[in-house]
């Protein structure tokens, strides 16, 4: 099958491919808050539907959670799995949109068209990108160049709770040879990137609670334990002062950098005061001595994603809290064990409790780093194609972020996985405005035409 | 005009005093929060009118936030001004609370039976008493033993903005030879105090600003500066391992208590123990070597009353946030200064900013501590009032909380204050499920019937 009216169609199309997108990005599918519940069931049977329409036997599959939408074609050729999740971030604080996050619209920045509004980026945008691709081929040819699986969940966001049980009830379905993950960037805005590494993330919630109910600051100020002041002790004590995370063993399994990949890194010449410049920061923050791409894409951290104690209304209320709340997450490299990390943080944080307080914490999900197996075919069949796509040749990269889903591949499903996203770095994913540029959308639509092609060829 | 008959009407008279308070409680009086404005206005209009049934001439008296309420008696004899506030503290966290706290009620309890409801206790309940026996005297006498002023305000919740301007402007109708308080507390159950010191108050918020938006953590997390670690830092370092203020120069004007005084409050017996078992804390966390009475009343404290940053909802948002904020108060003794406090702290918060971190404040109100001169006659009138209707004699005792009022008397209207009032440790004032004791609300408006006797025979 050749490759030409695939992408000529993918030109024609696009209009249509975005309007789909935007009917996508109308339903409001945050998984982690339950009131959208429903709406997360709707965006899974509108991929239903769309798969349907372009000859997958697809199927919405439920779950205890949120429920997953598997397709296949069948036929001959290399057998792919196509990844991707169709839930959002929550949406606060509501008031720095400058739109409806669920109204999204195409609009004109000075950098070009954008698709504006709630999973432009992450994630819906980068899935519609291979199931337009898809669209397309079928268009041309009557059928896809290979055998292709789809498999999208909607708990990304949420810790994916239902993610492992689900791929081991269903091994055989959804084993392949190889996975696809569209859920990263690009590097810089030209240089598309094929992720070799990827971060864990371990997720804690602790609560400290004093007395038993707020306290007058007036009559108990000064005599009562103020477990506000106790989480701040917490969380400043978890760091030293040249940024390196106080938790005992905490840096168990961190592997320093290889001089190879440290070489490469520097081939990248990463431009940190414009990736900080972006966001209104100058400065890189992290451990002393470490480059800027090592602390987003090889070193641990330690960070506070959420805290809160007492009153945070309008005006002042003279109160000792009794109960101070943070939530901490961890990004792990290399061989760093989450649980040990988990069981490690929670004794630390019981020690440094005084009198009169107790802390209990919650669990929101653990999940090892990953190191991709660039020597499987398809990671140099995939750098030919995107190469052949964007103006510069393809990378090979780490990422920052933690998508676990690679390691299940591996563990569960003993699948290699390759992650090729097209996002950039001003998307402003789990912020208010996310955007995806229109040109991600189409450039990234054609370079999965083109590894498919590349891939059956 | 003689007393006992005064007594009599006010034990038969009780339940209906009782169903006017309640009606008084129904109106959600939260000055705090804009939303309760017009509550505000109809609590002011509910006093005067109860005021003008009694023969006062009341009227609302509007500010630039909540109206006052001014009433007066004329006639002979000693001019005492009375004051209380009808606003009441928000009621969050809701959920805590076992009943609507604006749906008031009797109830009966292990110890007897209670009003319950936000504002019962702090303050309308106690500024209840006052009217209440007035009530009495003008049912059986026909006038008031003396000259009466009363004066309530309604954002004694909310820093009092307008309180200061107001009695500056209306100097000669508010000056009177003594002003009675009721905003206060026994000590213990059981012997009737009158307060001859007070904590000042200086009310901060800050806010810490890194990125100029919310970021993901796995793109940016280890690179970027994120405000609320900053956050905690600032409030770990403000006290020192033995629970001392570390902002510069802010022990000046803090006395050592005198050897008078510590007799005194020794004599008190101070059970921290129950104070503290009442609220399920054990320990006094205050600073090391000092009496626990001291703590309460006449160390200056720095507390946190309120912080947050980033996501604080059900679930996880790996998200770097944009700003942390805290609100912190800070109780004052002796001749602190309010204003350099303020200001070296400020400056402190400033010195710990790293880079890429902003911090701005804003201002909730500063006070500085009051003294008594208990040498003016109506102390000892007081004393004896009071000793005659409780178990046990009056004391003179200080008082953690801040009733900036007090001083304003002093420096406004050259007027001594006495602050007399019948609250108990367990009221829950400022917390869910605030009560008043029905005992305190009876024998409280027969103190103050004993009390406008004693200062008039």
């Amino acid at each position: 099958m050749t490759l030409d009216p695939v992408l000529a169609r993918i030109d024609q199309d696009l209009p249509q491919a975005t309007e789909r997108l935007l009917e996508l990005l109308r339903i409001p599918s945050i998984s982690t808050d339950p009131a959208f519940k429903a709406d997360c069931d709707k965006a899974a049977d509108w991929l239903v539907a769309d798969l349907q329409s372009i000859g997958f036997t697809a199927s919405k599959r439920e779950t205890p959670g949120h429920p997953m939408v598997v397709a296949h074609t069948g036929g001959d050729g290399p057998h792919v799995l196509f990844y991707g999740h169709y839930d959002v971030q929550p949406v606060d604080p509501l008031d720095l949109w400058d739109r409806d996050p669920f109204d999204p619209q195409v609009e004109d920045t000075a950098k070009g068209k954008v698709i504006r509004g709630r999973g432009s980026s992450d994630d819906k945008g980068q899935l519609m990108t291979f199931v337009e691709a898809c669209r397309a081929w079928k268009a041309e040819h009557g059928a896809l160049p290979c055998n292709i699986t789809i498999f999208f969940e909607g708990e990304e966001e949420s810790g994916s709770p239902s993610l492992t049980p689900f791929m081991a009830e269903n091994r055989d379905e959804l084993t392949a040879d190889i996975a696809l993950i569209c859920d990263t960037g690009l590097y810089g805005d030209n240089t598309p990137a094929i992720i070799t590494q990827l971060r864990g993330l371990l997720g804690e919630e602790l609560t400290i609670t004093g007395a038993n109910k707020d306290l007058h600051s007036g009559m108990f100020g000064g005599l009562a334990m103020n477990p506000a002041r106790v989480l701040a002790k917490v969380i400043a004590a978890l760091h030293d002062e040249d940024g390196r995370i106080t938790i005992p063993d905490f840096y168990d399994g961190v592997p320093e950098l290889s001089n190879e990949l440290a070489a490469a890194w520097d081939d990248l010449k990463f431009d940190h005061k414009a990736f900080l410049g972006e966001v209104g920061l100058s400065e890189p923050a992290g451990e002393k001595g470490r480059r800027p791409l090592e602390m987003i894409w090889s070193r641990p951290t330690c960070e506070v994603n959420g805290m809160w104690a007492g009153y945070t209304g309008d005006g002042f209320k003279t109160v000792l809290p009794s109960q101070a709340h943070a939530k901490i997450s961890f990004r792990l490299v290399g061989t760093q064990d989450p649980l040990a990390i988990r069981e490690n943080f929670r004794k630390m944080v019981q020690d440094m409790m005084p009198a009169d307080c107790a802390v209990a914490f919650s669990d929101h999900g653990a999940s090892a780093a990953g190191q991709m197996t660039t020597t499987h075919p398809a990671f140099d069949q995939a750098r030919k194609a995107l190469s052949d796509e964007w103006p510069n040749a393809a990378a090979f990269v780490g990422c920052g972020g933690s998508i676990p889903i690679a390691a299940y591949f591996k563990d569960i499903l003993d699948m290699d996985a390759m992650l090729i996203g097209f996002g950039k770095d001003d998307d402003q994913i789990h912020s208010p405005n996310e955007k995806y540029d229109l040109s991600s959308f189409h450039k990234g639509i054609r370079s999965w035409a083109r590894i498919l092609h590349e891939m059956t060829s």
